[in-house]
C-alpha cells in the first residue's frame, strides 16, 4: 500500500547523512566522553563538533548549547532552572494558554508545590499572544516569560521579539520553545532577543531523544538533573554520543535548507493541499493564522467528523496525520489550543494536523486530497448531525 | 597498536545483536510512539517489548519499568520523586558517603534549597555500609533511604536486603542505584526488597542515553520531567525508540549471561590480573572488599604514582582504564569513595579502576600486566618520594 507521511511535527525520518555520522558511535567508538583515554577522547570530539553545528543553526555560541534528552526536558530545565536560580521573593512566571504540554505541566507543578506564582496569557482567534496582554500582567516580580515560537498544533508564529523586549524591560528572562520552528524559520537567538530557547533533533531529521537548550552566556540557571560535571556542570548524565553527533549533522543540513529556502517548496505544497481541501470539502475551518504560520503545517477542522475517526480512516489508506499533539494522545479532551482560540464547538473536536516535509511530493498530496474527500463524505453520511446543504 | 579496553564500568561496546534490533528504528520505523497511525504503532510495540525484557531482567512487572535517559536521571527521579510526593513535615532522606555523583549532588540540591533534611551513612574500611549505622540514624520522619547496590569505583556489594528491611520497619522507601551490579549479579527487586531501582543500558552492552527506573507497583512518586502522558504519565518526552529497543535486547542478553554464569569467567580473569599485580608490583593497595565485590572490578592504588599519570601512560600503550568515575572527571579531587573508606594518603590519590568484560581475553590481561609493571617502574623512578626497598 502507498504510504504518505504527513506527520512531520510528531517526528521525522532520520536523514541518511545523519545516520552515517551516528554509526561509528554505535559501533567501534563506544567510549564514554568523560574518559581521558583515546576511547573517551574520540567521543568528546564528536560532541563538541555537534555543539558547534547546533550553535551555528540558531546563531549562538557553542558554549551556550546544553544537550538534553528531549524538547520536553529542555523546556522543564529552562523554566525550573530559572525558578530555582531566582532569589526573588514572589517568583512570578508567565506563559501562554497554547503552550506544549511540557510547559503547561511544568507550570502546573510550580502551582501545585507553591514554588512560585504563575499567570497565563490568552491568545486571539488566530492563536497569537498579543504583546499588550503581556504588558498588562508582567510585574517587577516576574522572573520568566515563556512563550513558544511557533505553535506545534496550528503553526502560528508568535511575536517573540516584541514579547522578549517587554520581558526585558521588567528584567524578566524570556524563554521560547522553538521545537516547531527550527528548520522551518531562520531561528536566530540574537535577532529574537531570547535568553533561553529549546530545540530538538527528531523534528529536523535527527534522532529521537536528543535535544538542546540554548542558555544565553552569563545567565545562571539551576540544573534539572544533578550529578556529574557533564555539559558545563548544567546537565548530568552520560552523553548520548551517537544521538548528539547526529543532531549536529541534522542541524548542519537544516541550516543549508534555510540558506536554500527549502521552506518555500514545502509552503507551496502545503498551500496547494489547503486550497484543494477548501475547494472540495464544505464546512471546514482552517485553524491558525492565514499568513503568520510556519510553512509546513495546516490544521483543519471538519465539521461533523471526529478527529480521531478521521485519523484512523486515513491510516487505513496509508496516510499518517495527527489529531492532537503526539504528546497529549490518550487524553480524551479537545485541543487546548483551539479551546484557547475560542473555536466554536462544531469545529473544536475535529482538528487534523497535516505536517509536511521537504520530502513530500505533489503526487502524495493529490492522493491525500482524493482519499480525504471520500472519507469525509463517508463519515458525514453516517453522522446524525450532518445535514447536507 | 593493540587496544585493550578495561573500562567497561564507564561504558561498554554495543552488542551486535542489540544494534541489529535498533537499526529499523533508526531507519524506516521513524514514527512517534504516541501516534495512533501505523508509524506510531510499530514504535509503540518496540517500547512495550523492551519494557517486558527489562522487567524480566530484574524480576519486575513491565508496568513497574519507567524508561529514562540515564542512570543519573533515574537516580534524580527516584530521590526527588519521593521527596515531592511525600507529605511528611520533616522529609528526612538518608544516603551513604560513597554514592555516585548523581545521588550525592541530588542530596546537595535538597540541602541547598532546604527541601528536606539529609543524612549520610559512613562506610567501613571495605566501603561497606553497616546496617547498624542505618538503625542509629533512621527516624519516623525518614521518607527515603538510597544506598547503591555495588559501588561503581571499587565494586563492593552493599547489604541491600538488610538495609531495605530496616528502612521498611520505619515506613521509609528504599532506593538502590544498581547501575554497576546489573548483569554482573542476579539483581532481583523482590529478593532485594527495594521500592526503587536504577539501571542503565550502556553498562550492559546497550546504547548510551537510555536507562530505567523500577518503581514498585503502588508507589506514587512525582515526575522529574513534566509534560505529556508518556511512561504512564511519569516521565514526559518523546521516547528514545531505537535506544529503548536496544536496551530490551541488551537486557535479554544480560539475563542469558546470568543464567550461563558468565560472570565466573570474568571473575577468573579479574582475579588473575589482581594476583599478578600483587605478585609483581610492591606497595600497592587493593581497594574494596576482598570477596563481597562484583566480578569485573579491581581498583588498585599504586603508591608514589599519580592515578592520572598512570592512566595516560597506559593509554599511550593502548590500554583504557579509569582513575576515578567518568562522571567526576575534571574535578581535581581524590576519590570520595577512598576518602570515605579512610584510605591512607599514600594510596588515596592513585587509584586505578580496571573494569573487565566477558569479551576480554587472557592475552589482553597478560599484555596489561607486562605494560603496567614497566610503567610503574618508570614512574616511580622519577618520583621524588619513592625509595626502593
Amino acid at each position: 500500500m502507498k504510504k504518505v507521511y504527513l506527520d512531520n511535527n510528531s517526528s521525522t525520518e532520520i536523514d541518511t547523512g545523519v545516520l552515517n555520522v551516528m554509526m561509528p558511535y554505535l559501533k567501534e567508538c563506544y567510549g564514554n566522553p568523560s574518559n581521558l583515554h583515546c576511547f573517551g577522547r574520540e567521543a568528546r570530539v564528536a560532541i563538541e563538533q555537534s555543539r558547534d553545528q547546533v550553535a551555528r543553526l540558531i546563531n549562538a555560541k557553542p558554549e551556550e548549547i546544553i544537550f538534553t534528552s528531549s524538547g520536553t526536558e529542555s523546556n522543564n530545565m529552562a523554566i525550573k532552572g530559572c525558578l530555582y536560580a531566582s532569589d526573588s521573593k514572589e517568583r512570578h512566571l508567565i506563559t501562554s494558554t497554547i503552550e506544549h504540554s511540557s510547559v503547561i505541566h511544568t507550570f502546573e507543578f510550580i502551582n501545585e508545590f507553591q514554588l512560585g506564582r504563575t499567570s497565563k496569557l490568552g491568545v486571539n482567534r488566530y492563536g497569537i499572544v498579543e504583546p499588550d496582554e503581556l504588558k498588562k500582567i508582567i510585574t517587577n516580580n516576574t522572573i520568566l516569560v515563556s512563550v513558544m515560537h511557533c505553535n506545534n498544533e496550528i503553526g502560528t508564529i508568535q511575536p517573540i521579539k516584541e514579547l522578549a523586549r517587554i520581558a526585558h524591560e521588567k528584567n524578566a528572562y524570556f524563554h521560547t520553545d522553538a521545537v516547531a520552528s527550527v528548520s522551518k524559520l531562520n531561528v536566530d537567538v540574537k535577532e529574537l532577543g531570547v535568553d533561553l530557547l529549546s530545540v530538538t533533533a527528531h523534528k529536523i531529521h535527527g534522532p529521537k531523544a536528543v535535544a538542546a537548550l540554548y542558555v544565553r552566556e552569563g545567565l545562571k540557571i539551576e540544573s534539572l538533573i544533578h550529578g556529574g560535571t557533564h555539559e558545563h556542570g548544567l546537565r548530568a548524565g552520560t552523553e548520548n554520543v551517537a544521538g548528539i553527533a547526529g543532531f549536529g549533522k541534522a542541524a548542519e543540513i537544516a541550516r543549508q535548507d534555510i540558506i536554500n529556502n527549502t521552506s518555500e517548496k514545502v509552503k507551496i505544497l502545503r498551500d496547494y493541499l489547503e486550497t484543494e481541501i477548501k475547494k472540495r470539502i464544505p464546512e471546514i475551518r482552517i485553524n491558525g493564522h492565514p499568513t503568520d504560520r510556519v510553512c509546513n503545517i495546516t490544521n483543519i477542522s471538519f465539521a461533523y467528523v471526529e478527529g480521531e475517526a478521521l485519523l484512523m480512516n486515513l491510516d487505513v489508506d496509508g496516510i499518517a496525520v495527527s489529531s492532537v499533539s503526539a504528546c497529549t494522545v490518550g487524553k480524551a479532551e479537545p485541543s487546548h489550543v483551539l479551546k484557547a482560540m475560542g473555536v466554536e464547538e462544531k469545529y473544536a473536536n475535529s482538528p487534523i494536523r497535516f505536517s509536511l516535509d521537504k520530502s513530500n511530493t505533489r503526487e502524495e498530496i493529490d492522493y491525500t486530497i482524493e482519499t480525504l474527500v471520500k472519507i469525509i463524505e463517508r463519515l458525514r453520511a453516517i453522522s446524525p448531525l450532518y445535514k447536507p446543504k
